[in-house]
């Protein structure tokens, strides 16, 4: 059964080796796509090398979409971005990848159908495949080399789809088991190592002390640490003391 | 010979197969990345199957780094990013690759080194790995699937770096040979359709006239065109005024 959300197809036109359809039904689903359809597939369909390459996104190959040409791939579609390499002096938009799916997050919130067209392996989409799309998709790689593949293809522009509709959280931090150590837990580890290390003779000379007690403080404070940390560092010191007391016996 | 730019080193730690230490450096490659280092591989190095994988990129191999250990491919880094599939409880900030790749151009900007490590095939960083690190990447895949392999992660993360660093274009429009028709080659265009049209009789029945030529202008304004557009835009009605005649013959 497709996911219920609302999400651009990607249409593989022509594409010619089963294991890069299977590689581009699992790009999809790694970033929540599931609206594949097919165009005329070279070595027929279904295909047996899709099927062992897709593992775990087999669904969207049995729910793939067969047609026998673009015209029809394309039927529902009110909006249909083309991805290519080259430029081609077609008087079309020339998209980002970023800025294509947010106009196609755009225009499917507005109730559009949209569809994204892959070419085959070897050439890319024929200009005639592109004279059907509004808007062209060109993946800003690097002049000098630009070898992307078509399951690469895929992956990137599903990312971006992902990035534009996924809940993505750019920064977090994961806590795990423990938690962190409140202001109160640290002053008294700040004062538990002042205390010992002043024992220990460790601020010296006398004119840098206050200097060195700051520093001593900021790195605790700069480091973040959970209850569990603050509890090992004062576990630390006291062993270094027992040992010193120890070795004094 | 690198590239001059400014980078973070891409680390691959203990990789498997050859295969996937190529198709990482045509990642890299892709998004104008060449400072690859690589620690431990299993099969040894160099590695005639990387080779075969990095067509076009076989130079990031050769001048890749080889480390007997991760402390040794580190050890001129200031920060360093580890990128995992799996929360782990590591108390560490865990980071979109997009805000990774921010912070990373804002400290390299800064002077700092940095890396990017990504783990072997089958099961990723090791927790020991991961307590070298002071941030982790984790790309925001679909819960119910996530299986991005070595080369997708390195093909995300570099894409990533040149979204934030790259000069990227996020719409332009490629006008190839033509050029825009002007305002005054639209309006005439305009002017010769409605009065053919006239003739014709199409705008039919008087009261939705008004109308009707607006919608017709609206249409025009809307499709932008180039000059060869319009040239061919007239001369199709002249085509249908001669076909009318011939007929009318």
């Amino acid at each position: 059964m497709p996911s219920e959300n609302p999400q651009p197809a990607f249409v593989l036109v022509r594409p010619q080796m089963g294991e890069n359809i299977g590689a581009a039904a699992r790009a999809m689903w790694n970033f929540g796509l599931d609206r594949l359809r097919i165009v005329a597939p070279r070595d027929g369909w279904p295909n047996p090398k899709a099927v062992a390459m897709s593992s775990g996104a087999g669904r969207l190959l049995d729910e793939a979409q067969l047609c026998d040409d673009l015209p029809d791939a394309l039927s529902d579609c009110t909006f249909v971005f083309a991805t290519t390499a080259r430029q081609r002096g077609l008087t079309k938009p020339v998209m980002s990848p970023e800025a294509a799916m947010q106009l196609a997050a755009e225009k499917i919130a507005a109730g559009e159908k949209i569809a994204v067209l892959f070419g085959p392996e070897r050439a890319g989409l024929e200009n005639e495949d592109i004279a059907k799309a509004n808007a062209i998709i060109s993946v800003p790689v690097n002049p000098e080399y630009a070898s992307l593949n078509l399951g690469q293809c895929v992956l990137l522009v599903a990312y971006e789809w992902m990035r534009r509709v996924g809940d993505v959280v750019h920064e977090s931090t994961d806590l795990g088991k423990g938690d962190w150590a409140t202001g109160q837990e640290v002053e008294k580890l700040v004062e538990h190592y002042e205390e010992r290390l002043e024992e220990a003779g460790f601020f010296y000379p006398p004119a840098k002390a206050a200097n060195m007690k700051l520093n001593l403080r900021n790195l605790w404070s700069r480091m973040r640490m959970t209850r569990a940390d603050v509890q090992m560092l004062h576990g630390i010191m006291r062993q270094m003391v027992r040992w010193k007391e120890r070795g004094g016996e």
